[in-house]
């Protein structure tokens, strides 16, 4: 399955039409679609609202009431080696390891009119189609794929907040479009609160889904064109007894009548097409109501043409990749390099409608004022490569997203920052408050178009909210005790972390009582560190370390997605205190080698989730994000060079250009930024602080258009597959004597040479 | 236990303290709280957006999936004969024949925490009370009961948008105010959709609750602020499970946890109180927004000062009954007036923020221009006297409601104007469009405060919209066919009042063509009308009348709420030809005589529901509204003085001044403004017409201040119980020798004299 798809791209218009400068061809987004990657391949704009996608199967969250883990596989709606398509929906994760969305499928049928989606065995015992990767494209802005079982040619484009479906079928008397209210990703029972739905008239719906899924009180508001209109219409209600249905007989509400609700619904509009006729639906999306959804339908796409729409979302993601011109001595780099840029600009999406309302935490309708509003922060992973990769590359957005975190803290009734939200509704999910790391990180790198000091004290108010997931006892005692709160190692070095980017920040800011009091809480990784056994380790509420630990397991050993091994790692802002304390630079160079070479046991992989056996190497997990950081870790002993020798290997083998090329969930755009940074020979092994960590380019050139108006060049001489090791580095033609960069010299612009050599220098 | 209530009011401050002006006192809100009357007995304000009064019973509007029949009891959530309160909920409907709302249930207790309301067999079971009427109190914008379980005094007083607790605790380490937001009228499982709660601090709670009722998508929205800070809190939640909950492990949500979420919760608030010690609740509701809730509160009740809410909220019941200034001979007519001006000024309800923003039947929220917006239209009882009746004493109002129904027919995706809507929604019941009916009258009696024209227009669209109710059917045969659609003698006559209405306003504003055209229509009633039989009949689609026919039945009968005896007499636009139609006016003397003496067997009343035995005099039905014109008909026959007798014996029989005083259901005023009318001598038998049917007045002198600044008198001479004939009127003095009075010589102002008698003017 991992054939490169290099030859599908052959039939892509856009690869004939390429240009010098045509970037777009590159990104392909069926990267990372196949097993543990939780990518979509369909359409989307740069942070787009919507993400127009094909769904690939109806599985339920839960089976005879238990959870059913093969749901997992479907964060993105789409699995590559799916056989058939059941519809197309409007909203997706990229690469998240649990879900949510899916809202508003629509597919196209012809013939009998079937309005359950039929079965992935016998498609045609449903509106389900059978397709095939062969007559499938799939490019940014674009998805088209050819649905057999009644021969409609389906085509997929956006802008911003509109989903456009184009969709070409045969002669027929009996040509059906269906809207699926009911399908959703993670679907369980009773997700579905409430669905809404008016027939405005013969081209026009609008509506709203209300869920309580991993967003707990959402809802999502829609206006639905034709581009021509329906000749007959009607809805099938799967909901429970509607108790008060009584007053409503005097219509029938099952065909064409145009005031529908209830929990599960299901719509069907039907046609007389002639052969090769296209019905166009334009689906524009509100978080705040239906008038605004046909507001922002009208604002971005007042006309019924397809390629135009399509060439205008083009043209979005060429402007955001000329961003960073790459050259690579191998096509299939390009494909990886725009490919992680396409996966890093997905993220977060714009919650916002072109009037500026959007809805708040609080539920409230709010204006935002001087920027726009962001949702979809998946903080404990992306506060890591993302945000800091925005700083260079996005610094208005970044400075925006980070302006809807303080709203998000303003509406918030805990006040806190955000920890993983979306859709005006925090879901909890993973550990931390990483929102001040990426806050931080905005300050000290200058790039804080917000109320700076504001935003210092919702990071302080956040960092005290002791009721949080073992806060209390941190702040309290300097560690989170395993007996009070699991994945305490974990959260205590977080913490710890996270005191560090405020305690930076409070110094940018002259606020010196806030920085000595969280740089005094950032050295409580120490805490858990026993020095025993050199490792990190759960300790109790009574100040005794755990006595059962297991160094491999990555359950109950007091750490969340990562072992001992890789989570042992986690003190970014100070790894130089961490390798003295682990026995200095020879013994922790010897822990580095041993993580990235020793072989695990097969059980270690039977109870891993959400990453792929590809996305381990020894006992280095990359698709997950705790040891993110780890290979940069070299540049802190006397063996920098092997730093670049793994970066490259990483680079490498956790990331190919095919449907499983990614090997972990990419999350958010996380995984992409790693690529980014790391293709590019630095990495921010501690975003909050101005540095960068060197390690090894794996492009030739390249070229970064700041956001400032300056340019940032990265060259790298004698660039190729073997001379992975860094003999010597220029920045703007002197010699750099150290292993890192720092934000100021990127930001001032100027040129960045390494000098690639097959040998380390040692 | 038609006991008179006047005892109770020697305990009411008002009666003590009452000047010879004060008319607040006499309006009684338990008047109506027993049996059928469904009225609530709580507090609130004119036209008030709360409701707020207690609810004796949790009865579930479903047992074992079958309709609970015992429901209906509880419209109003509150029966005089229940011997235990639940608690206190901030909406109610007055007076219907279905149900919704009973938003946001607050319940006071002592001692140990008990989150289930408890059986009435044995309310120490749980958190509801005993209670009796020795220690209750109600009055306009005043409730008190003294809640015996835990010797607990609670009193009740609104502003438009909030309602006002006081709670009188004994001394208690354990107080606790319970917010049940599962409880509601009209309960069954699943009617709760979704409930949202926020603890903004220790003393503010904000949320919204959203139910699948007769309003089928609804939300309310409250912000609700304590006097005195909780020291604890708690949820608990009997809602579904909550499938992703394992994200919010990192918090007790069953303690002092601020963010809930379900379909079923409830929380509770504890206190430690001195004796005699007061916890006060501000409760504000909005339909728009909690932000807006907050708005509201903030801008009606600013203070904490109970005595003044309640002063406030009387003095603006004081300003409304001083439009009628009424003087009888007994102290007990008094009661039956004010509380009778009283009923008709519970709705239609403000459903509108201050901020002028409010919901729409489109779901979205708009932002009302130069109106108030209303709720709650029952209009196929309210057009007949309660919007008449606004017409003389709410001139601005009405126009206002008018303009509530035209924005609702400019949210309407079927572009219909209401039929029986509340609260953004419309729920369909009942039949017919008497909308037009309420807009023609406000037009043809000079009170057109809106677009006239435009109103025409969506009467017109309104009547041609052929899905609705058989309409189609009526358009093309010129009767509804019961074979086709139930009720049909019903729809058939009151469609055609309805398009006599159309052609009245189009007549007034020039519109000849829809003049002739609906004149036409207005003429349909003829079709339904069996001359072999006399009686108006179900005829079927193939042009015959059906065969099988009950007289007395009113089910299945091709009627609704009213048999073919009452029914038949339905043609208010023109009893003249009716009359002749049924033989001339000495044969319909006899039936009108016939309709209200004879003796009906018991198998009717074992199938009537919403009248008690008593809201029927022979076969003339009170306690339903189809034939309320009906006494009045004897004025187009050489009878009239029978109309006089009938009048008067309705207005003694049907309405007494205690709890099971009203013989039927008051129908949101209806009921009400019958008396009002019929006590003041006159009766507009057709609203759409500018005329009035005079009857036999009930007061000795009335004094009207209308809304135009001037003033109409109404005095009855030797006036008295046996003096129910009028021997002569005079109009400003001059002998009136017609049996109706018109409009404009209300408008114009000036003085009716009504000369009475013991005999009748043969």
């Amino acid at each position: 399955m991992r054939r490169l798809l290099l030859l599908l791209f052959l039939a892509h218009p856009f690869w004939c039409l390429a240009q010098e400068k045509d970037l777009v061809q590159y990104a392909n987004p069926l990267i990372g679609t196949h097993k543990m990657g939780h990518t979509y391949p369909g359409a989307t704009v740069p942070f787009g609202m919507v993400q127009l996608s094909p769904e690939t199967d109806t599985i339920p969250y839960e089976v005879d009431g238990r959870y059913n883990p093969t749901v997992y596989k479907y964060c993105a709606g789409y699995q590559y080696d799916d056989a058939t398509i059941v519809g197309f929906s409007h909203t997706h994760f990229s690469g998240t390891g649990h879900s949510d969305l899916g809202d508003f499928l629509l597919m196209p049928t012809e013939g009998k009119l079937q309005m359950n989606p039929g079965t992935e065995d016998n498609p045609e015992s449903g509106f389900r189609s059978a397709f095939s990767h062969e007559k499938e494209q799939a490019a940014p802005n674009y998805y088209q794929v050819f649905l057999e079982d009644d021969g409609i040619n389906a085509e997929l484009t956006t802008s911003n907040r509109v989903g456009f479906h184009q969709y070409t079928f045969p002669e027929s008397s009996e040509a059906h479009i269906i809207l699926d209210m009911m399908y959703g990703i993670y679907n369980y029972q009773d997700k579905n609160v409430w669905t809404f739905i008016r027939v405005e008239n013969d081209t026009l719906v609008t509506g709203f889904r209300q869920t309580r899924g991993w967003a707990r009180t959402r809802t999502m508001y829609f206006a639905m064109t034709f581009s021509k209109p329906f000749k007959e219409y009607g809805t099938k209600d799967y909901s429970k007894k509607q108790v008060y249905k009584g007053f409503w007989r005097k219509f029938d509400p099952s065909k064409n009548f145009p005031e529908i609700a209830g929990e599960q619904l299901r719509m069907h509009f039907d046609f007389d097409t002639e052969e090769g006729e296209k019905i166009k639906i334009k689906f524009a999306l509100s978080p705040v109501s239906t008038n605004n959804a046909l507001e922002n339908l009208n604002a971005e796409i007042p006309h019924w043409d397809f390629e135009k729409a399509k060439k205008e979302g083009q043209r979005l993601w060429q402007k955001e990749f000329e961003k960073i011109k790459v050259e690579t001595s191998k096509a299939e780099d390009m494909v990886n390099f725009y490919t992680a840029m396409y996966h890093t600009f997905l993220g977060p999406t714009t919650y916002m409608d072109v009037n500026g309302q959007y809805k708040g935490l609080d539920q409230n309708i709010h204006q935002a004022k001087g920027f726009t509003n962001y949702t979809t922060f998946s903080l404990w992973d992306t506060y890591r490569a993302l945000h800091p990769f925005f700083n260079i590359i996005q610094p208005k957005r970044n400075a925006d997203m980070v302006q809807s975190m303080l709203a998000h803290y303003d509406q918030s009734v805990h006040k806190m920052l955000p920890v993983w939200s979306h859709h005006a509704n925090e879901n909890w999910c993973m550990i931390g408050y990483h929102s001040v790391s990426v806050i931080a990180d905005a300050v000290i790198k200058g790039n804080a178009g917000f109320d700076a000091n504001k935003a210092l004290e919702a990071c302080v108010v956040t960092a005290n909210y002791r009721k949080y997931d073992g806060l209390g006892y941190y702040i309290d005692l300097g560690y989170v005790p395993e007996d009070k709160n699991s994945s305490s190692v974990s959260k205590t070095l977080e913490y710890a972390y996270d005191d560090f980017c405020i305690a930076q920040m409070a110094k940018k800011l002259g606020r010196e009582d806030i920085f000595q009091k969280f740089s005094k809480r950032a050295e409580n990784w120490k805490n858990v560190y026993d020095a025993s056994i050199g490792y990190m380790r759960p300790k109790l509420s009574d100040g005794s370390f755990r006595k059962e630990f297991d160094l491999l397991s990555t359950h109950g050993q007091g750490y969340i997605e990562g072992n001992a091994w890789n989570y042992s790692l986690y003190v970014p802002h100070d790894p130089a205190t961490m390798i003295e304390m682990m026995g200095g630079k020879k013994k922790f160079v010897k822990h580095l080698d041993s993580l990235f070479t020793m072989e695990l046991p097969d059980e270690f992989f039977a109870h891993t989730e959400d990453i792929t056996r590809e996305g381990i190497i020894g006992n280095y997990v990359h698709g997950n994000e705790p040891a993110h950081h780890a290979a940069y870790l070299y540049n802190w002993t006397d063996q920098p060079w092997k730093t670049q020798e793994r970066v490259r290997m990483i680079l490498k083998k956790q990331y190919q250009a095919t449907p499983d090329g990614l090997g972990g969930n990419d999350d958010c755009g996380q995984m992409s930024a790693w690529y980014i940074f790391s293709s590019l020979g630095f990495y921010p092994v501690a975003p909050g602080s101005d540095q960068y960590a060197f390690g090894s380019p794996a492009v030739e050139k390249a070229s970064l258009q700041l956001g400032n108006g300056k340019t940032f060049e990265v060259e790298a001489i004698h660039q190729n597959d073997k001379n992975v090791y860094v003999k010597k580095i220029e920045l703007n033609g002197k010699t750099l004597n150290r292993h890192y960069l720092t934000h100021s010299e990127i930001a001032n612009g100027g040129k960045l040479t390494f000098y690639m050599s097959a040998r380390p220098k040692k």
